[in-house]
């Protein structure tokens, strides 16, 4: 299991992802995905499923309609940790295929 | 398209579903689904899109691990419709599935 990333670990390693920033109010990374439809939207949504369930880490996430709200963070470390980075290279891998 | 809902035509509706009530903050129906695991809350949430995606007419829903809170209303009328009605009740009847 990975650990709990320091600040800086965590800011340096969000600045290299795609759109991606830190919670406001939390230890915790998001973004919003936008697509075409709905049908888009939750296809994103089943192949992050997948990934997540293979990882055993799970998203926080918020759908309505073509809009994904993912929030990332690590509850058994208490903030972020490498998983999350990992997990938010997945899906920003995957959307790309849905927002053609 | 089916027509908002008054008020009383609304809570008259909510009171024969299963554990829905009205939002506290705008005209619209919710409730929370737990299931034992993310398998199941992700299993029923395909469910439910694909009756989502066949009625035109889709959930607000926020999912974390096995929980999964859904809101429903109906923009185009501004409200709560039958439709919002019709969802709650296939989404409970699809929830009993991933519940046993």
């Amino acid at each position: 299991m990975a650990g709990k990333m320091s600040e800086s670990e965590r800011d340096q390693a969000v600045e290299k992802l795609d759109g991606w920033s830190v919670a406001p109010d939390r230890d915790a990374i998001q973004k919003t995905f936008q697509f075409k439809s709905f049908n888009a939207a939750f296809g994103f949504m089943q192949r992050v499923a997948l990934a997540a369930e293979k990882m055993d880490h799970h998203p926080e996430w918020f759908n309505v309609y073509n809009r994904v709200d993912i929030t990332l963070s690590s509850h058994d470390v208490g903030g972020t940790s490498e998983r999350d980075i990992q997990l938010a290279e997945k899906a920003d891998r995957f959307a790309k295929a849905f927002q053609e």
